[in-house]
């Protein structure tokens, strides 16, 4: 119990710093995680809140902790003593023609490998995800009726699980309509769909660079083209260049990860999320918003995605649960505003409607509560999992190496040294049964040439430990 | 038991038709039903098979009975009272943009509506597939293994579904690997994948004319064109037109259903399957062959897939699981021939993989000879309700109707009266709660404006027959 001396104000919160930094320095408050809130440490310590708050920024100004918007403040990684950040990325504003197929096609093989060490794919472990209680929900849903599922619906798909998302947008403040809803086999198809219906062949789409390769494919597949905007590791896509190709008249749509996004990690603050709105609404550019990480946070709150705030329906939401409950459901679901029946004929001419046994498991998760109480489980996980990556880097990795500090999901961007080529580590690597996803599957251009992508979707192992001390390894003698 | 005499073989094979001609009279032998095979009337009857021939030529001559190709000869339906069969199509020969997008969104709605007379969608009935031995199938194996199809798995899909396809290729005498086999959505995606492994935006496809609106609306989706080739309601697609289609290199592909067509009901004869594969080895131009009646076959066997005599990996064989076990678990695939790479990267953009439990599902009720067994009671109703269906048309429906004698699948396309406007009898019929499909809409061009489709998926009912006699009313009313 701290001093209540009000007249001593300068001293208490440095008295409060110190206590703090006690706890992390004990171990009681550790690297990565959330310390309490101002208010709550107001209340509980009896301390006035502009007090606490002086001392939390004494704390971030000595690098002890860390604010992250929308979720409070954090134990800084070994204070100093981690890798810093990569730099905003400077692609030039150019539509590329896209072709990454044959090295994606090789990580995906890998994933059925189970002596591979997976760094490479974004898939979450099986013992993370409730596995077994959505096959035990379907069971039980499949002993109820006999005929549960077994013949055609109407393109839109199931309306329970519809009914669902249609509540859980409830929660970011946003009336989305059972019947606003599609759902889909997956994300991908649902970024399929919503781009098939905004642009045609030879469109430029603008992304976010560094970019998911499987947007890049989908891109390539539907012959469009790909404008890559630089995007900064912490707060998202430039405003300045995205705004230069609409100028232009360069780009017909964007499709954009605003919450932590694949590979950066990073998450648009909610002005910039409303800045981006006002951006594409001036310009009459539809925006695909891909939220597949959304429910992710390490923080304490959901960060809202663009479409809370989308007036005019200019937002087409896309999501899934792939990285949630179960990648081979193939459960995914877009709110495409103002284009849905463009969407909906679409998902009946690419493949009918989804499958509504799979749809009626994931519905019961979301109801019954399931989905939100492994939500928590798994998102400690990934924390704990990217935090612990993270730290094997900075022991390992060659001197100059940089990492990003992701506020959700599971995914690293790591900046090597120049002399570090990854393609010829990712090479090495898999010889030697590590997986890995090179940097320039993340750009049309094949750009990001010393940069690699590891997932951390698995629990921390002696085995993932010894994986990284070999590609630090790798990494250094090149 | 007949007189052997063989000197008397004159009398002997008037012999052999008069016993036919009386068991159909007393009912044993009934409209629409096989009768036994010459080798097997021969050997129970201790007659040459000469006799049997000549017997069986008398009676087709006089109409008693009527010869399938490769399935045998069957009892015409009550001699020569049914109305004529429509005569072939007579499309021009012109490329089309498609657009039947509204009314068939409309015959999907009609669906989800248990109230309405579901004559309109090739859905089958329920009651007719093994819907609860495929959802007792998934739910013992999610009892086996707590962790079956949860995660991503390869494009290709699932193995063992695919090589259980392999294995049932074999009964038509063709080697399909399991790796020549990419899984799907259903039909609907196979032909959308393939669609866009041979082709681009604006090319044009050669269909059947009349043909599937699903296709059309594939076709439309993909911005490609239609070419309509004239079709024979018991041969299939016109040489002739079809290779001066080729020859003026009209089309860059061709998609048809050379076994039990949609909505013609009619499979090509084995040669004219051969001469097809020729014409088009000759123009390398791909064929997708959409197979997804080819086990509904009434006769005695399996008419083969074009894709069985394929040495040059020109035909994209495409089927589903979707009219034998289930529509809701949307299982299809695809053998695509050399067009497998493309196809595959294609399958990882649009949806990454099909969901392994439902494969796992089908595969079991492959390999344990469920399938077969459901395949012949199906088959058998689908024959007879052809059959009931057709006898009610030529009852209730106005003088001149003509219709196709399918001798596969459960459709049946009925040829009007010119008078009677199908797109008005459709929306009269829809507001007595009867769902039929126009025949504008197996046609790019609107064409068929007195054409319409009735789906026989269901079993036969008084309510089928009375809204059959409504059916025909409204047009005789026209």
């Amino acid at each position: 119990m701290l001093s209540k001396t009000t007249n001593a104000d300068h001293h208490l919160y440095e008295q409060v710093a110190h206590q703090i930094t006690g706890l992390i320095e004990q171990g009681t408050l550790r690297a990565g995680e959330r310390i309490p809130s101002v208010r709550r440490y107001s209340v509980q310590h009896h301390v006035s809140i502009s007090t606490v708050m002086q001392a939390y920024a004494l704390l971030e100004d000595r690098g002890v902790i860390e604010a992250r918007p929308q979720s409070g403040y954090y134990v800084r990684h070994r204070f100093r003593e981690l890798p810093p950040e990569p730099a905003i990325s400077h692609p030039p504003l150019a539509a590329s023609h896209v072709n990454v197929g044959d090295l994606v096609m090789r990580i995906h093989e890998a994933l059925e490998n189970p002596d591979i060490v997976p760094f490479g794919a974004a898939c979450p472990s099986l013992d993370l995800l409730p596995s077994r209680k959505l096959n035990r929900t379907l069971g039980a849903i499949l002993r109820r009726t006999n005929y549960a599922g077994v013949t055609y619906q109407s393109a839109r798909g199931n309306q329970t699980l519809r009914h669902q998302i249609s509540r859980r947008a409830l929660d970011w403040g946003y009336h989305l309509a059972e019947n606003d809803i599609i759902t889909t086999f997956g994300c991908t198809e649902a970024l399929n769909l919503c781009l098939r219906a905004v642009a045609g062949p030879s469109d430029a789409i603008a992304v976010e660079s560094p970019v998911y390769f499987g947007i890049l494919q989908i891109i390539e597949s539907l012959k469009m083209k790909a404008v890559e905007i630089p995007t900064d590791p912490k707060t998202g896509i430039c405003f300045e260049a995205l705004e230069a190709a609409m100028k232009k008249r360069m780009v017909k749509a964007c499709l954009l990860t605003p919450t932590f996004q694949n590979p950066l990690g990073c998450c648009m603050p909610e002005e910039n999320k409303k800045q981006l709105l006002k951006l594409i609404a001036h310009h009459e550019i539809p925006l695909i918003e891909d939220d597949i990480y959304g429910d992710l946070y390490h923080g304490a709150d959901r960060p809202k995605p663009v479409k809370a705030f989308d007036k005019n329906g200019l937002v087409l939401l896309c999501s899934s649960f792939s990285k949630t409950l179960s990648a081979g459901y193939r459960i995914g679901w877009t709110a495409p505003g103002r284009f849905k029946t463009q969407v909906e004929r679409l998902k009946l001419t690419n493949t009918m409607a989804t499958a509504p046994l799979l749809e009626m498991a994931i519905a019961e998760m979301l109801s019954n509560g399931g989905y939100d109480h492994y939500l928590r489980r798994i998102r400690k996980a990934y924390a704990t999992q990217v935090q612990l990556t993270t730290q094997a880097i900075c022991k390992y990795f060659p001197a100059g190496t940089k990492v990003t500090r992701p506020m959700g999901g599971f995914l690293l961007w790591v900046e090597l040294p120049k002399s570090v080529n990854a393609l010829a580590l990712y090479r090495k690597a898999l010889s030697e049964k590590i997986s890995i996803a090179p940097g320039p599957l993340f750009s049309a251009k094949q750009r990001y040439p010393n940069f690699i992508r590891l997932s951390c979707g698995h629990p921390w192992s002696e085995e993932l430990a010894r994986a990284l001390a070999r590609l630090g390894q790798l990494a250094k003698e090149m």
